[in-house]
């Protein structure tokens, strides 16, 4: 990519080629072969600025930038070489949300972190591992509680949904520019699993530990099952601990994020202060 | 309608007056019109089925209720006096949901419950009041949350998203079969809350209590704001405390489903066992 103009760009064609290439980003494979993504609004950029991250490219409304916090993010894209992008109504239609479209996107680079960042187990360590969670809305949601509980990060095991599809970046409120991500295969989480010198805490039908029982005093991986099926045998074999939390009734499972989220703020009962 | 045919009809046209009407379900003015919604697949329909409803029509795939558990359904449907229809792959597209279509759906009459039946505070009531919840699939999530701890129904309080819509009732995995449902506008509810002796727990940013504080040792309803905006202060108005959800780092707040649920559990914690 050619360095960027030092002014907005202004682009009212459909068929500009960023216009083309921000749209192709709904499709996984296209962020899969550019290595990009799309956060739509304000507040999700704003989040990405307090980060630390920078945009490729800022896509605003024609005219949104001569004020407010629009002008500060055009700025502040602009300062890190950003390609800035003035569109017309027409040009933004195309490549916002149909739902609750926005008039300010940024596209940036993905970010997945090395399974050695996982590292050893130190300090208040607690990670989410989730095994081929299905619903993007769920993955943001556990990325935004997550964020919410300081946790360390979000390992994707096996085929998972993309948490750089739109839905799971919007669920996720702008925490996915909080959260490290890792991702591995089933058998590289099993040898990670047996090198971390912590807990591996699944959630399971079969267990029967009572989630509220399992103490959380050493550094810990949280290990969810996928939706619908839950924890396959290969990685329930590598937990040290398997818990299931307790339903009235007949219902067996909880919504993934619903549960997790129970975990997560179980595990950090003790350092959450108001 | 008149009386139904004992046998299943077969339907192919995608002009039959069946198949426009459950089409047109998917419109909130429809359902409002008929009083009617839709339940797909068949873990939902048994859900159904237990919870001892009927279906007005049930509808499924030509040949698929020659065994197993279609088979059952249809056999429960035709014993209810409901409409069976048999139809052509062509016509259950149109009809099913676009995303994992099922191969058998049912129509059911809403159900709302009268606000009386709030009642009087007694035993270990429980019920969640939500303030204007826009997201369907938060609002499914939420009523499949509170069966699990065998809440005491739902009250959505002012201009919230339709439980009825496919959104929600996939979401709710079928517990809204299991939930009461009441609707009410502001002051009614207010209205409600002043008579109402037990606890009325809101969560509030402002709030200076931990939700874990909060002793649940009265029949309580919680009280939970719209995702953005929160609790209306003519709501937090109604409420008999305020509690809290800690969090680290900067966010100041959760997925509603997950908040809710988190309170849910709070509440619900000395008499939920494994």
């Amino acid at each position: 990519m050619r360095r960027p103009d030092p002014t907005p760009k202004a682009i009212t064609s459909l068929q500009n080629e960023r216009v083309k290439l921000i749209r192709s980003l709904e499709m996984r494979k296209a962020r899969r072969d550019t290595g990009l993504f799309v956060a739509e609004g304000a507040s999700l950029l704003i989040m990405a600025r307090e980060a630390g991250w920078v945009p490729k490219m800022l896509v605003f409304l024609a005219g949104a930038a001569s004020g407010g916090v629009t002008k500060d993010l055009v700025q502040w894209a602009m300062r890190a070489d950003a390609e800035c992008l003035e569109v017309s109504e027409a040009v933004l239609a195309k490549i916002a949300a149909k739902e609750n479209p926005q008039s300010v996107l940024g596209v940036f680079e993905q970010r997945w972190h090395k399974p050695a960042f996982v590292g050893e187990p130190a300090g208040d360590a607690l990670w989410v591992a989730l095994e081929a969670v299905r619903d993007p809305g769920n993955l943001g949601t556990i990325i935004r509680t997550a964020d919410a509980v300081a946790a360390s990060g979000i390992i994707l095991v096996g085929n998972t949904v993309d948490p750089f599809s739109r839905e799971a970046v919007r669920a996720s409120m702008g925490s996915i520019f909080n959260m490290p991500l890792v991702r591995q295969q089933p058998e590289e989480f099993a040898g990670l699993a047996k090198r971390w010198k912590g807990l591996i805490v699944g959630t399971h039908l079969d267990a029967r530990k009572d989630f509220r029982a399992q103490p959380f005093d050493r550094p810990a991986i949280l290990l969810m099952g996928s939706e619908g099926p839950g924890l396959s045998d290969q990685l329930k074999a590598t937990c040290t601990d398997l818990v299931k939390i307790p339903m009235a009734g007949k219902l067996d499972s909880l919504n993934l994020a619903v549960a997790t989220a129970l975990l997560l703020y179980e595990a950090r009962k003790a350092s959450l202060k108001l």
